[in-house]
């Protein structure tokens, strides 16, 4: 006799079609309709998980659309949308490496309350439970394995140099420029409001912070912020302030590009016109992919955790609760009124 | 008693004024009226050479306008213009490491018959003369370093990899292509006249090759030359066609910034509007100047002198003679009417 299986409702949040330009919250759905079985079905590999934290990521705009098609896979209307982060629970394991009960976190996630992934591979066990479950959707998560993959492998930051890092208060930004502090270089943070400016100067350590928005001419502003130019650039942002920068650069400056967001939902990106000086000041630009190097999460926790331990790193999380109010948490992020990471709480347990 | 000195006329090429836009022959003076004496005087440290052969660079280009000063150092109107590689016989030396005699290239050289070299430290003495001595001033020198440097170091090729080469027949991309071959690569390169075109695919056995003069929509091109995605991009040119290959690169791809020749005359770059990609697919985008790796010469040298000698290297060269001719080569190369690398022969001996 089969057994009878327990089914739950498992809400998802899905795009309800392709958008064109920004998006707003009602391009999304709440679809409550759905059910998951509790035990996974005989002949399964896979891994059953409950979702209990969604990270924010913004590059989920241009996933939204089908013109930045260049650039990301766009979603498929009526199938829930994916973030760059998820804290889960196994509820049931078909596989020997995980267990009941056992927290994962992954660097991609259907944003629903339940999961079935069928690449256990891609799981992370959780081993250190002293910092808030919620840091596995950032910090020691794909978030921060970003910062350092960035600024670490990619910058190779020697102390005394001059680091620049755009949209730095957010969830990449802010543990760039504290990493920053860390390897003893001075760092400049941009940002939106003032809010995040005194966040940048007064809560991560950040020796200087300007908001973007009251600048009219971005060279000048970073040249008054910079009179010994810049040696590393993270951009987050790309577009008119990545043209700022690489005019402001010092010879053989390196720049990490792990975001565009001021690009994300234009047809057509901004042009960076001054790319000569990649030539005459010897400048490396990289754009990188943090899911290409996971290899070297073991040593980025083996780093952060003792930080985090010792109150030398801080990390800010803008949180909401219920899958219900992911979408407009994901406008927030979109808008640039999220302070922090911003994470979705779906279940606390 | 003092000797009396021997002095004989030194011509020098000047730059009349700072131009704009497009230089013109005319924007550039033989001066005649100069003098040198063969003798350097007591108490120098100085190499006083004869200058033989001259090479012509695109980037010499920015360097008569003021309007790239943001990138490239202005000329001085009224000295004499410099270039970016030389051949020359030493006259007299007060440098205990040069004699009187000795063939030595360099990688910067003023446009005159004689010069007073003040930093010996940046000759560089030609061992080997069963080779052209013009090549010294070309493949044997900054040149050939260049297409090394980019190619080999900054590119890493592996055999089998896609390689796109613009400017294709020039001084530089002519030999990047021919490595490119050596290396197991399939490689396309990009040139503005037919003949040129029969060149890359006659002569110096590029896969294929087209004339970007005659593409429409350089993107749609470089998707029917490489429907398998490009490797690794040499650039030499910037702006658009650069553009068109950041859309046709593949994952992990790697672009290097040898020269922007597209944008040397324009007040304004033209706006690269898809560095988006860069994140998206992983680009390495990495610009160079060869005078920071001469380090890599010997080993170079060691790399091409046997490939030259087997005929497995061949290398065109456009020479003009007379320092008089030479503001009318470099004009030649400005507007991409030479054929092969641009060289002037100022003496024989």
């Amino acid at each position: 006799m089969v057994p009878a299986m327990e089914k739950v409702r498992n809400q998802k949040v899905v795009l309800k079609d392709y958008i064109n330009g920004f998006p707003k919250e009602s391009d999304l759905l709440l679809e409550s309709s759905g059910t998951v079985d509790l035990k996974l079905p005989q002949g399964s590999n896979g891994v059953l998980v409950k979702n209990l934290y969604l990270s924010c990521d913004p590059c989920m705009l241009c996933q939204m659309g089908k013109t930045q098609s260049r650039y990301f896979q766009s979603y498929t209307p009526g199938s829930p949308i994916i973030g760059y982060g998820r804290v889960a629970r196994v509820v049931d394991s078909a596989n020997s490496n995980f267990k009941e009960g056992e927290l994962v976190w992954a660097g991609v996630a259907e944003w629903e309350e339940y999961s079935i992934i069928t690449a256990p591979e891609t799981l992370f066990k959780i081993q250190n439970t002293d910092v808030p479950l919620s840091y596995y959707a950032g910090i020691l998560g794909l978030t921060g394995l970003t910062a350092y993959v960035g600024f670490y492998e990619l910058c190779a930051p020697k102390k005394g140099e001059y680091v620049f890092v755009s949209a730095a208060s957010g969830a990449v930004g802010q543990l760039v420029g504290q990493f920053a502090k860390q390897s003893g270089c001075y760092v400049v943070g941009s940002a939106g409001t003032k809010e995040k400016i005194e966040l940048l100067k007064n809560k991560f350590g950040f020796d200087e912070a300007f908001n973007y928005k009251e600048e009219k001419d971005l060279d000048a502003t970073l040249q008054r912020y910079f009179p010994n130019g810049i040696d590393i650039y993270f951009d987050n942002v790309g577009g008119k302030m990545l043209e700022a920068a690489i005019f402001n650069m010092n010879l053989n400056g390196r720049i990490a590009c792990s975001g565009m967001v001021s690009q994300y939902s234009l047809e057509q990106g901004d042009g960076v016109r001054n790319l000569l000086c990649l030539v005459t000041k010897r400048l490396r630009m990289q754009g990188f992919i943090t899911g290409d190097h996971f290899d070297l999460y073991p040593k980025y926790i083996e780093m952060v955790i003792p930080l985090i331990q010792q109150g030398k790193i801080c990390y800010v999380e803008d949180i909401v609760e219920g899958l219900e109010s992911a979408p407009a948490a994901l406008m927030r992020l979109f808008s640039g009124r999220n302070v922090g990471k911003q994470v979705v709480v779906v279940a606390r347990a």
